[in-house]
């Protein structure tokens, strides 16, 4: 896995000059869509947005790939970019972002593994990996039980995701190698995988898990679907470079959802739950303002609309993210980038890997008068497609913060 | 240089997702160009293609550089890019490729090199590296003589290729290591550089390239020009990940001469000689259509007329080519993708670094309505400069063959 060419985090860090300028990150979740059918508006491109247009007008604007040409992003590496962190670089491990959707308060000791609910059948082989999707109530009536688990060397906690999907943490009394491989075997007829160390230093830790599994489903044996555990993806806080750091900016994020908060969170960013209702990220832009250089907004509902397939619901919220950026701009930031950290279009109900629509507003642009915030606006208007991860460093050089590179 | 930026082959294919849509890559050979004068069409703006033209107004349209901005793609690098393999990284021998262009039937163990012959003087000095390029025919007779040439421990085969070029390939008893550096002086005025092993291991394929060299030498001394051999280039076949399991297709190529179907069969794709009709490639599909999910079919003369400097042939053979798009379509490809390997403009009657239009034409595309397949056109219209490598795996996307990246 080779990491996208161009400065690294420590390159852009090396850089860094004193500044009192504000960058202001709005992402519009899923942003990017399709027309519904061929010559067609897309969702952003029927929306009413003269807000956003008028943005769009004097702004630089185009189109990014969030992860690289052809790949759909989940929402982590889809923020990470934005975040001026290349995902293919930094990878988050799939227990540690179940973690960051539920909320779960990390340790650094702590080792996080996306669990699913599955079926077994008398011989012990799978026969439902996803134990006929239970509802998530039963989900957590069974996290509840599991929680109870108890193993020698570790404390365990079981928290309930979605529908099948659970949370399970170790936080062990000494530290433990994480290098374990998944025991979901990934199809259907054949037992779990036993729990293998990827080192022999992580064979405590298989173990410990072992453990937990046989005592796991002994307690759920008597469930009529969900009596038995399936565990991947066992993975640790990350050590990266933290975002304050890299890029100068006392930053702040404010989100209505666990998981991008977390993701926030694990660049060293500030964060604040806030409600669904747009209007809430205008007060908490207002509250953090003084105390912080960088505010990252996430507004969720476009995503939303989107994986719905709902064409007129995706404009409609779009418009309503339209109608607080006069009051996100009375805040006063001199730098703004709006845009989405993946392109769900409801013509296809899901993400997808089409280039995502950006504008960069700020006192210094070569903005070339677009004339409104769209797909084929910031195509036409743009300078190319960007890697998603190359924004941030433009917004960051655009609010001055950033020195000459060699004399 | 150091390899472009982006997703791995190994990124790519850890999202495949199973699908049983088909892409079909048609590659007009050296189709950008250059207008004669400034402000006139290029050849494939001048060109006659209605079906072409009807197939990017739907379309996503764009340029790409093959390898990079400013170079000018060899066939090798120019079609690796189309496969989704960066050229920077994945490099062909020169003796490999010279293999391929002959159809000389490698083997894993196999070193191959390009070989020149040259005039030496009295003193053994070079005095011409292309023997005056001598005809073929008279390269032929050479190579038969030096074909019958015996060293201990390797067959050794030897064909010519055209001119003064020749092909010479070692098949030793036992694996050798092919680090090797150039006989090729690269200049006249000095005897050929001895044979030297780049690491220790190599220093048994060195001693046995200076027998092959002493041995011919003196086999064809007497001759009045090639009287001595160079050697560069050595290489063996590489070991690369293959197309089908990168991109998670059975893959199938159809060209008339050996150099292409050659660097698809290094990729891994089954292939199959057509003759220069290009109905022949219509045909080819057809009957390829349902045991394939991939087709690669080349059209060479675009790059032939474009060498000969001749911008009306070259006009002319696009428009052949746009004639046997109906004929394609018809087998119902998901995903259509047209492009060039890179630029032949008839203007610099060579291979060139100028950008290459294309059009990927697939359901979920944001096509913004060109007028017409031509280099502005694609420029106005399209994204960006795409990397020619990064085409492919847009193709895949649009076909719905790859899942998400994190979550």
């Amino acid at each position: 896995m080779s990491p996208a060419a161009g400065p690294s985090l420590e390159d852009y860090a090396a850089l860094l000059k004193p500044s009192d300028t504000k960058v202001l990150l709005l992402v519009l979740d899923g942003l990017g869509g399709l027309p519904l059918r061929p010559g067609g508006p897309t969702e952003l491109e029927a929306a009413r947005t003269p807000h956003l247009d008028e943005l769009a007008r004097r702004a630089e604007v185009g189109l990014h790939d969030p992860v690289g040409p052809g790949i759909t992003p989940g929402s982590g590496p889809g923020h990470l970019a934005l975040f001026g962190y290349d995902p293919l670089r930094y990878r988050i491990g799939r227990g540690v972002l179940e973690a960051l959707g539920v909320d779960f308060p990390l340790q650094s000791r702590d080792i996080a593994a996306r669990g699913n609910f599955c079926t077994v059948d008398g011989s012990g082989n799978v026969v439902d990996r996803r134990a006929g999707r239970i509802p998530t109530a039963e989900a957590e009536r069974l996290a509840e039980r599991l929680d109870a688990v108890k193993v020698p060397g570790a404390e365990t906690f079981v928290r309930a995701v979605k529908e099948h999907r659970f949370l399970l943490v170790l936080r062990p009394e000494e530290p433990l190698d994480p290098d374990l491989g998944d025991t979901d075997p990934g199809r259907t007829g054949v037992p779990p995988l036993e729990v293998t160390a990827g080192a022999s230093a992580a064979e405590p830790t298989a173990a410990l898990v072992q453990a937990w599994l046989d005592a796991a489903r002994q307690l759920i044996a008597d469930e009529p679907r969900a009596n038995m555990a399936l565990l991947r993806g066992f993975s640790v806080l990350p050590d990266w470079p933290s975002f304050p750091e890299v890029f100068g900016m006392r930053a702040f994020a404010a989100a209505a959802y666990p998981m991008y908060r977390g993701v926030a969170k694990l660049v060293g960013m500030a964060t604040q739950a806030v409600d669904e209702d747009p209007a809430a990220l205008v007060e908490a832009l207002r509250t953090a303002y003084a105390a912080h250089d960088f505010f990252f907004l996430h507004f969720k509902p476009p995503d939303k609309a989107g994986e719905d397939g709902d064409f007129d619901r995706k404009v409609a919220v779009i418009e309503e993210a339209d109608g607080i950026v006069p009051g996100l701009l009375d805040a006063g930031p001199d730098v703004v980038l709006v845009t989405g950290d993946h392109s769900t279009p409801s013509l296809l109900r899901s993400h997808s890997w089409h280039p995502v629509p950006y504008l960069l507003d700020s006192p210094q642009g070569r903005g070339r008068g677009a004339d409104a915030f769209g797909e084929r606006e910031c195509a036409a208007a743009g300078d190319a497609v960007r890697r998603g991860r190359d924004l941030l460093p433009l917004a960051v050089a655009a609010a001055g913060r950033f020195g000459k590179f060699g004399a």
